[in-house]
């Protein structure tokens, strides 16, 4: 698919989103979800733009996944039944929580007593309820709660309460890359199987199974257990999942694009996109391999950056197109979702015009 | 000098500016400027906020610095002489630079002819004439000319032009770390006087002499041809500094409040402050230590970081106070210029009172 052009004074840096390849990544992850019976509930972490969420709305999303309480609030303008996919630990965020919950469906994914008593507390102060998702550790150990029957118990509490209620669970498996064979798959499933056999023993309904993390997305039958998906990085792709074989360069709907400012010598060159445009970010495949993919220089490595200035490098035995100062190129940063969390504002190319959108959700508190 | 308290349902995570060390950093570099007979003209890409500019100008900086043209257009509100650190190459950038050039004292660092052309064309376009600082590079090897001959060329061709004038040569001693010796502080002296030499022997000014960076600034008496520099991070100081050894933990007038959401084992802590706060850049003295520095807990590593979650390691002889779910914890980002730049506002704690200020040229465009 053609990549579409833009006027040669638009400026530079900046984000620009191709609307063909939004709607086709949206559609493939919808038809994936469909064949296997799985619900998809989007993370918007990745694009922070209620456009965004409308559109993967629109394709069939069943609701969306936010990170933040303040990007649920966000969020809520389009979408009444939200999960935030992190533990609501702390006052002013609580505070919020509850005042969300009560216009919202919202859950929340916890892993503690002490975060399910916030919650708890929250919603009584709002005279609400609110669903939580018992968050599993399968493996990534980041959050979490790993032993089976520590995660039972807690599901067994938050059924007692009555300002809250089960939801289900909730997993990350962020260490399951692509190549994954059926043992790491059937250890994960076994992780959850555990819980909910103990559930089921109890008599404890946990209709929610959702699991999470793009690499895997459309492996997430191999989970027979998952009901719910919430990948984010699927709606744009970038240069992480590219090089970690789940995507192609021409899957990518997220562009930076930059002016080359500076050709200090023969095979170097300097464009206006650094650590505050592309973020500094490594690539999750092959951490050394540079900040991101240029898509004129393919053979160049972007081998540092400053604030505003990424330095690329061409091999020595590079005998191409000099790049020259003035001239702009794309770039595919390693990973989009910190690169759109920079931006301001993103530009979105349809049918040969550039809408400017902000980008609502960036920066938000709590 | 001890820390401003919060109040405990402060929302997290936040950046947290300190108006008294801010004062104390502040005064410290303009007396050691002073004491040298050097201009300061601080670059303002740290805090990006109009509010601290003022504080700096009110302390003595005789103008400012910034690296685009938006950032720039931004700090017009509070300062009419303005240093874009930065080649302004590309066709929306220079618009907008001719534009604001017609009301303001506009300097421009530039690296190359095109890039000075395009100046002197924007210039033309709106009937103002723009200074330019020509970059040399000193050894960083980002920007900058390496060849004297090359640089004093530059020169000459924007000497001649009606549009433009030559306001000097700038340098950025990126390379040069705090402990370097003599010879390296000689070749970077000699660098410049290389050029200058030329240009008195062809009669052609240079009145400014801009060195920058935080690191060396106070050793910025070494290179005695400087007359000006932009150092930026010294408002604030940051873990990078620390490690650097040229500020101390107590220097550090900023830091990011984050709260405790999970205690997945006994010596790992999750934060709610990950990339998306922090930045994922590493520390420039020692790449491997972590994100930045826990200040409760001062033995731990920050050893990842997600969108939203950090995740902290105690050493398994820890045997202190043990974190817990719901504890706020204060963090000395590694660097504090990527970290201010990915908050839509900070708190100033001043005299008890903290108020929220915008970051307000983050994110812009050019």
């Amino acid at each position: 698919m053609e990549w579409p052009e833009l006027p040669a004074d638009h400026p530079t840096p900046s984000l620009i989103v191709d609307a063909s390849r939004v709607r086709r990544n949206l559609d493939r992850m919808q038809a994936y979800c469909h064949a296997h019976g799985l619900r998809l509930r989007p993370h918007t972490k990745t694009h922070k733009s209620q456009s965004m969420a409308r559109l993967q709305l629109d394709a069939g999303a069943i609701g969306l996944t936010v990170a933040k309480v303040g990007e649920a609030e966000c969020m809520s303008q389009v979408c009444s039944d939200i999960f935030i996919a992190y533990p609501t630990v702390g006052g002013a965020r609580l505070e919020r929580l509850g005042e969300l919950a009560r216009s919202q469906r919202i859950t929340v994914g916890v892993d503690s007593l002490v975060a399910a008593e916030g919650v708890r507390d929250a919603a009584r102060r709002f005279a609400t309820r609110i669903g939580i998702l018992v968050d599993l550790d399968v493996g990534f150990h980041r959050t979490g709660i790993s032993d089976p029957n520590d995660a039972i118990r807690l599901c067994e509490w938050i059924a007692q309460q009555k300002d809250l209620y089960l939801a289900g669970v909730m997993c990350f498996p962020g260490h399951i890359l692509p190549t994954a064979g059926e043992e790491i798959w059937e250890a994960y499933q076994t992780s959850v199987h555990d819980v909910l056999d103990g559930l089921q023993k109890r008599s404890i309904e946990a209709p929610t199974i959702s699991g999470g993390s793009t690499p895997t997305a459309m492996q997430s039958h191999r989970n027979s257990l998952l009901n719910e998906i919430r990948p984010g990085t699927y709606i744009y792709n970038d240069w992480n999942e590219v090089r970690l074989g789940v995507a192609t360069l021409d899957d990518c709907a997220a562009r930076v694009l930059a002016t080359i400012v500076s050709t200090p010598s023969r095979n170097r060159f300097v464009v206006d996109a650094g650590s505050k445009t592309l973020s500094s970010d490594r690539n999750a495949a092959e951490p050394d391999s540079g900040f991101g993919h240029v898509v004129e220089f393919p053979e160049a490595k972007i081998i540092r950056l400053s604030e505003e200035h990424g330095e690329v490098v061409l091999p020595e035995s590079y005998v191409g197109r000099p790049p020259t100062v003035g001239q702009t190129v794309w770039i595919i940063p390693n990973h989009i979702c910190v690169c759109v969390n920079l931006q301001n504002a993103f530009y979105l190319v349809d049918g040969g015009n550039a809408i400017e959108l902000n980008v609502d959700a960036r920066g938000l508190l709590v």
